[in-house]
């Protein structure tokens, strides 16, 4: 069967910044399921994925079957390929692993949201940047610009909202444990996102949550090293 | 074996605030044993607990082994009684629990503790007072009465705070998914906490997380009930 993902892209087909396309990218990759073909989508390319009934990316074709959405993509593949590796560890595991899923994206992605905001925009193609700009500040109620002035307090913000991370990752090298697994891909793919975004690090060099990033970046043959682009950039 | 739980008391011996106890209340129940003596511990009770080698409640006594830490008495039930219930569902849900357990202690614990705090230490007993206000203070770095000068700003962040737990219980009744399990116990804990703690109700009465706290409060027969007396004597 072929498998055809089609991902979000930001200002060239290598510099892929959403999260929600690396855990489809990472879900594939523990699966040990080829991509066939990697299909770029800008954000304001609508038409390209119109064949999915929705506007969202990423969207997992594989043969016949299209699915959309990260969590469901995740489900999809621990069901069609339960001999597999999985992704999860379990039933129980899985229950637990979608509430790393709603963390990531209810406190953890808006903590880091207003910090790369301004970067990303810079970053994207430059026909995407007026769509980019007219959604995202009609979802915030702000301009991107904006966001740089309260630079402090959201740093103050994420440092709080990372405080679980923190003390999971204390005495051990992933959230599931001694070996990756889905819940590292949906956290790692928010810190990724930043990492994509904006070439200013949102960690220090010398902050185990970073070290964190790297090992997770570093698996699939450092399937994540592409996002480190604008950080050498600016190095 | 003879059970031993050393717990936390408020202004009474029914009255019992600490979220750390009553996880461990649960996990015992969990795991269908009997608690044969109940032994209340008060803020300032610290020679009660001295046999343990430190300060901290809740304590297990199971026989000969002494257990403190909820974490670690949860952990310890789930490998002394392998033949009941399971408190996770296996290794990957126990390693996932874990970051249940980080988040419920650094995020939601912090976001609740300054919305009841002043009432808390109204309800304790009164020899309790002055070694809860000088230690709490100590720790907070500002005076148990100055919280309620910021509440409305406390309330914001609880909102966003509690914004995964909300995503997660949309679909399904338990946080551990349709049956509860040690998940459960440690996010109903803090809900369980602020009952217990003050009148004011933390959730509107149409909340839906005030009807997943009475869910778990009405397991083993009720046994959360008794924290539902301040609300009571408040209606």
């Amino acid at each position: 069967m072929t498998i055809t993902l089609y991902e979000r892209v930001g200002g060239s087909d290598d510099h892929r910044p959403s999260p929600f396309s690396w855990r489809a990218r990472y879900a594939l990759a523990h699966k040990g399921l080829a991509v066939d073909e990697h299909v770029p989508v800008k954000f304001h390319d609508k038409q390209i994925i119109a064949f999915s009934g929705q506007g969202l990316v990423p969207i997992l074709v594989d043969g016949e079957t299209v699915v959309h959405d990260s969590w469901s993509i995740a489900l999809y593949l621990e069901e069609a390929y339960p001999e597999r590796p999985s992704l999860f560890g379990g039933p129980h595991a899985q229950e637990l692993t979608h509430f790393v899923n709603a963390w990531a994206d209810q406190s953890l992605m808006p903590a880091v949201f207003p910090l790369v905001i301004a970067d990303l925009h810079a970053n994207i193609a430059e026909d995407d940047k007026a769509y980019f700009r007219e959604t995202r500040e009609q979802r915030l109620g702000r301009s991107i610009e904006s966001f740089a002035n309260d630079r402090a307090a959201f740093e103050a913000n994420l440092a709080k909202v990372l405080a679980p991370l923190r003390a999971r990752l204390a005495d051990r090298p992933f959230v599931a444990g001694e070996e990756p697994a889905y819940a590292d891909y949906i956290v790692f793919s928010i810190l990724q996102f930043a990492r994509c975004a904006s070439p200013t690090p949102l960690l220090a060099a010398d902050d185990p949550l970073r070290a964190y990033a790297d090992r997770v970046s570093d698996l699939f043959d450092g399937m994540g090293a592409s996002c480190r682009r604008l950080e050498r950039l600016a190095a």
